[in-house]
């Protein structure tokens, strides 16, 4: 225990001083100093560049021929335009790009001019593939790739043909390939060293995921459904009520001008491994952590508030491409997302990558009770929701999204459609992501494979509980409805308009045996359920549904029906409330206590009028009404409830387009709004956008007032042949969701 | 569609006009207006009073009794004193603490002075215990208990006995309450509404998790391992290297004053919401992510760039109070932590609120390839680690902690012993913290139930994979160590101060066919391994095992051994670095390059000189040096491989105690130091510490010029007897991981 540069000093007893104070500043940021060996790759935009030449010595080995007579590269044609036959075999012709887009798994074909004809026989090259920063071999991120079968990598490689020096290479990149931008190089091997092509970014390519490769991971074995959740561009959310379904369009834009480098950022922005970036579970999962701004400054900032002065109104979007390009062009996140947004701008970065997607919408979609199969609703002494007490809540519908992939993580079974949600939800997993979570496991009760299936099981299968909370604070259960929540879910069908309704796909009917059993093991797995067995109440409430424009007066019915044969007096109250679509109340704006008195197995309907008046003024955002009616039976001491969502019609924006619809011919479109009410509209946005026909286009009015009327004429130049739809929004504070779409069918 | 209050208005055609600029300033914070019917309740510290009296009329119902007939509260008596049967029979007797605390599952008792005799028979009262902002029933913030069987809530209560006017209250919470603080109150009810104790802080108490108590979640029916892992505070952390395992002692501080108030802190600093506090599973994970500051602010920032003059050297810690009481005070991240730091105060944190805990060392620990089974390391030509493109590391040793609860969120068997990880690792999952993995889970290769086992499962499974970089860029497999990862797990055996290898819990024997089937059970889940089947090598390269003293000189041996019967030419080379603990390379300190010849079955060995000064003055943080040989065999073109890892020796600090072991009386400890170096020593600090006899203090020594001494003199009086320890460090830049330690049992 010494050093031996020297003889040891003698000891010398020393005191303890006064420790120094901390320097001044903020500490250093962490660096992976000591940590790793280097900082991860995760950025496919900090690329690097393989060098032009490397191991080359000075003077050839003795005897080797000169440099000179080796291939020379002089220049390489990636085939990279749209009506070539790589982008049309790869079914990337829609993209707008200036590069090459190609799917893994998948041969494409280039053209590389040598200075000579190629001889197998003694010539040595390579064309070589880099992605992020230090590209490896062993890391996936650098793949050479041999025109010779004696000399393969998990790349495959063949030579095509060859005409004098020009050879044609056809490269099959590997199924499990990273997906994002690769450079491409040529690399001839010599004596002397690797002779490479210079860097040159106009040889750089995209490589997607490839749902028509059985040996992909997203391969979907459905022309009808990779048409649709693939290369769809024109989309149809639902919203409204289960019973009184409403439409939005929406352009998924994912082939536009600079979507597909935003889609890569978005990944670059989460710091995602490049390594994992051919994984499309792991991808799904950042996104939907990333498509929300919460935890990690993602692309969307959700607000439900109604003042969105400082963005756009989440009803006001017409589409992707102005939320993905501005996330891309500013790199902060844009303002502001409800359910809907989230889901389309992440359908959006799914099919532009190439990962089948769809979304969808749950009616009555229950939140907020931390994946519980509970949620607590509590009644106040006179049937009113208490909502001082009442914490969680029943969205009128809520929409997410479902992607298609194989699950090598979950045993067989369980690969297929998966639930993913970038909308932030308060409590999944303690961070604001959701998914993928196998709808396979969801609909068997399979809770414990990640990821989140138990909350999306929530989502679909809670119980309303309601309480009547007593004076002393204590609660009693009073009634449970099991089939209020998750009561439909709905996508737009593959190759047409229409709806498709999935909830088979989330769950065995109500009532079946199957669900019992799928209820029980969920239970098994920490799902908390309300277990009180009511006696059937024998007098029923019916809140029939209603078809309402905003701005009219209706009649509200509340019948009580007798299953007995004796008398029965239900006390009633019936409480109407302007509420957001997320189920949260805003303002009550009717309230009726009838006493309804039934002969033995009768009938009896109430009536009001509600004037347009009483709502009017209360309205937020979605204008929906909810109503809840709750009745206590005198002589049973039973207690019955029913509930009613009505979502209000708005006015429609109409559009017209002029006759000839053809491609690159000048066509107009006319958007045209007459105010149908009697008060002013303020600070009005029109948006207007169509796949392959218009880029969003907005016009903003100061002040429409009650009945003006607005047209605009918009020329606009159909880009490609086939169907689609111009999509138009109106959008101010006091108006929200008016909708108008015309469909366009473009000949060549 | 029209507003019935006006007649409509005449048509008038508006025109766009510019949109206004968006309002100056910052947009607003979210709100949860419109998304939620309130803010969670994810805050312990903000919590809501009861209100003293609610639904009080003005004059009672007719005929009914006056309001001064009903019970008054006079005093409630918590039986919060350390030595009362509360605090002994529910093993919280050491909590330094003002307030009550119990564990849940268990009755505790509270005597309620009344201002008159209980008669059961008509008075109605209530203890009510509530937590977090806005406490419900529903949501389990807000429990009543009842004195009479016929009013029982999910906390059972009862009379144990009545002494004049002093109800004593038996009160036992559910198994599965909310753990955290609670307020308390006694509510009698009166036909004039509710009559309640004023909100008084002092009946506060803290409800905490029972591995006592067969209905909770983490019950543990083995009362040594109760003891240690639940209340022991004198903890051993192992690292140096599998061969050469060395110690440090760390004082947990679970029961410090303050500590528990620091760890309900940091729930509510992650936001958990309170309903999920009194799940295991969910807190665990919490504090995973919490326990570093990364992505959220957390407890500790992680540095291993060796430069920690803006914070305490990892290597300079005693325990985990400094720590805690830090953040909770500061509300900032505390500087630095290596991983044995994130695992000690996570187990700090377990243990305070009753979840049975430990740390463990795995010795070789594949990090940083995202839970592949590979950990790739790139040779270059003359056999050196090629750092540019070596991106994978094993870290020498890394420390995590299993934590003991059941599985209700998997299937049946998964219970138990659970690895959590709060080291920050770059890829688990794309966020920072990891677990808790089951280990059942782990060692039969049932790899995709949550958290994060797969990852875990890598970090003690992985091969080694050695590549050849060969000059055109391609990569060659030439070896593959599949015995190097996961040598050897190693925790603190219960009750004493010994080591116990639970590798077993981990991994079935290297080498059985078990860890082949479980192996390939990993690979279905889509583990990558190595598949490259290379001829068994003739001839083996080994590297014994070397102690070594920092400063000393040593010597270096190398030994071939020829297992064929041939001659064997090995032209080797062998490079010595020093490395961090995380395997990460700083500087070559030795590079050599035999040519061994070896007659048939030979084997000969090669010795070098290694003095002190060569490796000296390149040593950074934990003084390991890293040995690698590798080597080719002529005759049959063969790679050979050997790797060593040797920790340095660091001089001890001694420590020595007063005779008087005695409970309150006070002793003196004397630390001694002599400098053993012929350099200076600069910035130097000493630590000292001790469970249950001395809070944490410290000494600064600007400078210990070479061969001086340091003897420091603390008093210090013991609070509590039994056996316990005296832990010091020393650090400073030049020489870390300097450590004593002396044991000590105080009689009553």
């Amino acid at each position: 225990m010494a050093d031996h540069d020297a003889a040891p000093p003698p000891v010398v007893v020393v005191s303890p001083d006064t420790p120094p104070a901390p320097p001044s500043g903020p500490p250093p940021k962490a660096s992976h100093r000591g940590r790793a060996p280097a900082p991860a790759a995760s950025s496919n935009e900090a690329a690097e560049d393989l060098p032009e030449l490397e191991y080359f010595v000075a003077a050839g080995p003795r005897g080797f021929p000169s440099l000179a007579e080796f291939l020379d590269i002089l220049e390489v044609d990636m085939g990279k335009q749209a009506d070539q036959s790589n982008r049309l075999q790869h079914h990337t012709d829609f993209f707008s790009t200036d590069y090459l887009v190609v799917r893994r798994g998948q041969e494409f074909q280039i053209k590389i001019s040598f200075s000579r004809p190629y001889d197998a026989s003694k010539d040595k090259f390579a064309v070589e593939f880099s992605i992020g920063p230090s590209p490896q071999f062993s890391k996936n991120t650098y793949a050479p790739v041999f025109p010779t079968p004696d000399r393969q990598s998990s790349w495959a490689g063949r030579v095509v043909g060859a005409a004098g020096s020009v050879v044609t290479m056809g490269i099959t990149p590997a199924a499990d390939a990273i997906v994002g931008r690769y450079h491409l190089y040529v690399a001839v091997a010599t004596p002397y060293g690797i002779r490479r092509t210079k860097p040159d970014d106009s040889r750089d390519l995209y490589i997607l995921y490839n749902p028509w490769a059985t040996a992909d991971a997203v391969f979907l074995d459905d022309e009808a459904e990779r048409q649709e959740c693939v290369l769809g561009e024109s989309g149809i959310i639902y919203h409204g009520s289960w019973d009184d379904v409403a439409e939005r369009d929406w352009n998924y834009g994912q082939f536009d001008f600079g979507v597909l480098d935003a889609c890569l950022y978005i990944m670059d922005r989460a710091e995602m491994p490049i390594t994992n970036r051919g994984n499309p579970v792991k991808v799904a999962r950042i996104a939907s952590a990333m498509l929300n701004s919460r935890d990690d400054d993602g692309v969307l900032v959700g607000s439900w508030s109604g003042d969105y002065v400082y963005g756009v109104a989440p009803t006001s979007w017409t589409g992707s491409t102005d939320i993905l390009l501005s996330y891309y062009r500013s790199r902060s996140s844009v303002r502001y997302a409800q359910c809907w947004v989230y889901a389309a701008v992440f359908n959006s970065f799914l099919r532009c990558l190439g990962i089948p997607s769809r979304v969808v919408t749950n009616f009555f979609s229950a939140h907020d009770n931390d994946g519980n199969l509970k949620t607590d609703i509590i009644l106040d002494e006179k049937g009113r929701i208490d909502r001082k007490n009442t914490r969680d809540s029943v969205w009128n519908y809520h929409c997410w999204n479902e992607c298609f992939m194989a699950r090598p993580d979950l045993p067989a079974g369980f690969g297929g459609w998966q639930a993913v949600d970038a909308t932030p939800q308060e409590t999944s997993d303690g961070l604001f992501r959701c998914g993928p979570a196998s709808l396979q496991a969801i609909k068997h009760g399979e809770l414990c494979f990640p990821f989140d299936s138990a909350f999306v099981f929530a989502e679909v299968n809670s119980d309303v509980v309601f309480y009547s909370r007593k004076r002393d604070g204590t609660m009693e259960v009073v009634k449970v409805k099991k089939d209020h929540v998750g009561r439909m879910v709905l996508t737009k069908a593959p190759g047409s308009y229409d709806r498709r309704d999935i909830t088979h796909l989330y769950k065995f009917p109500e009532g079946s045996s199957e669900e019992r059993t799928v209820l029980e093991k969920a239970e098994l797995y920490g799902c908390v359920r309300e277990k009180s067995e009511l006696p059937a109440a024998d007098v029923d409430l019916l809140l029939p549904s209603l078809e309402v424009a905003l701005g009219d007066d209706f009649q509200l019915s509340l019948e009580a029906v007798n299953g007995s044969g004796q008398c029965r007096t239900v006390e009633a109250y019936v409480s109407g409330s302007v509420v957001y679509y997320t189920g949260v109340t805003s303002a009550e704006f009717l309230f009726k206590t009838p006493i309804i008195k039934l002969e033995g197995n009768q009938s009896v309907k109430e009536v009001w009028q509600v004037p347009a008046r009483s709502y009017m003024r209360k309205l937020v955002e979605q204008a929906n009404l909810h109503f809840i009616a709750t009745g206590k039976v005198k002589e049973t001491g039973q207690i019955v409830t029913a509930m009613k969502v009505v979502a209000l019609h708005t006015p429609k924006l109409s559009i017209k387009v002029s006759e000839l619809n053809k491609v690159n011919e000048e066509m107009t479109a006319t958007v045209d709004f007459t105010n149908p009410f009697s008060f002013v509209l303020e600070n009005v946005y029109i948006r207007l956008e169509g796949p392959g026909v218009l880029s969003p286009v907005s016009k903003y009015y100061g002040l429409l007032p009650g009945g003006s009327r607005v047209t605009w004429m918009q020329s606009f130049t159909p880009r490609r042949p086939g169907t689609t739809r111009l999509i138009a929004t109106l959008d101010c504070a006091a108006l929200r969701q008016v909708y108008g779409q015309i469909q366009l069918d473009v000949l060549p």
